[in-house]
């Protein structure tokens, strides 16, 4: 799958008392990737916001924890887009250490008006971009 | 709706740079509301563990973000057991400031021995207990 | 001593793999004490960014570890101002388990105008509490 | 200066409402700098805890706040070892954004093993590494 990838490493701060990863730190992984897979494709986020006004929030996560990840773990975590329209995308994200996928989520997006926090279309430019991507995987 | 509730206020270590809670901050919110749930039941968390060897792990988590939680909000944030197995639970969450639901969330958590984090079943005091409260419950 | 109390649990978000509270974490327990601190001197912080444009910024923490936290642990936290002047103060905190002191710092903060981050002066209903709060002191 | 250094980014999880990364984060930037510069060492902390039984567990953090960091900043993080001794060692550490110093820190490590949480001396082997460092820069 053309999945855009970025890495992370397991340090202190991710795990919890049970030695592992503490489940609401995968999504930090998870947005730290969202923010490089954009910003790879020519929008940083904090420019975005600056420029247009908008931010991407999210609207809905589902996610399945399959295997826990581990002090020290070298990680790498998964952005591919599954839909795009006029306000909102979707994204199929993983974390995967090697071969095993520990986590699997798809996130929804919501782009909106920082100043309410009500939906806003998203920046043509990004739209451009979004449906060249989602035209690419049919 | 019987939930337990849990109350819950927002800091400066909750919010982003969007002048709102960041989306993973939420599910430390549930967890502190699941832990105080689990507490008032009769089964403190770490003592559990201790005891018995096992630790409850997130296996899945639904989550619906309606509306942005903002600095010095006071949330509360609803238990309510959905069903319970030899081995799962699963709950429903809602973090509401008044009368609002800023969040919504269907979590359903694994009870892992924490040698080897396999599956274990849930301890048979505790899940008497699920028991009792699922029946309450139909 | 005179300080003003916060009461903190530790949950599964604040412990590490050490099985013990990651020292970064305490930082927050120290930050909600300050809130509620200034919050019951009559100042809320959000409001007080609406109406007077500043903030307030650790400029310094000395922080000593003395002992560790761990999960479940109920954990109170004192805040006790040493010195105030027209654009800084300076508290000293603890973290207590019981009669224990965990972990004490001196902390001081600057009050910027949160436009440019530069240096502002407190506004004056708070710099004339926090005077009158040293003269007791003295 | 000699310092081993590593980079990091600053994403949405590490600000807060004032728009500016959240105080208590630099000192994870700090720990993820020790942990490779560690790992560069020869010493994985993961690694030496199952072996060795034994952690490094901040004793005293004293830091400095100069300027803020923000979202989608490039960061890298020093650390410039100070002082060693057979249970505990200090080193420097900054984070600095372009040639501007953001934060500055000197922390105090001490070697604990891990059952008890009392003090221990730090592996020979590592013991060594620090040593021979100390001595080059003197």
């Amino acid at each position: 799958m053309s999945a855009f990838r970025h890495s992370a490493r397991v340090y202190w701060e991710d795990t919890d008392a049970g030695g592992i990863v503490f489940y609401a730190n995968y999504l930090k992984f998870m947005e730290r990737a969202r923010t490089e897979w954009l910003s790879a494709l020519g929008f940083d986020l904090a420019q975005v916001e600056r420029e247009h006004g908008i931010a991407f929030a999210v609207h809905r996560a589902d996610i399945e924890y399959r295997a826990p990840a581990r002090l020290s773990d070298r990680l790498d975590v998964g952005v591919s887009l599954i839909d795009a329209g006029r306000a909102r995308f979707s994204v199929d994200q993983d974390v995967r250490r090697g071969d095993t996928t520990l986590v699997h989520a798809r996130i929804t997006l919501a782009c909106l008006e920082t100043e309410a926090w009500r939906p806003a279309r998203i920046p043509a430019p990004l739209a451009e971009r979004l449906d060249a991507l989602r035209s690419k995987r049919l």
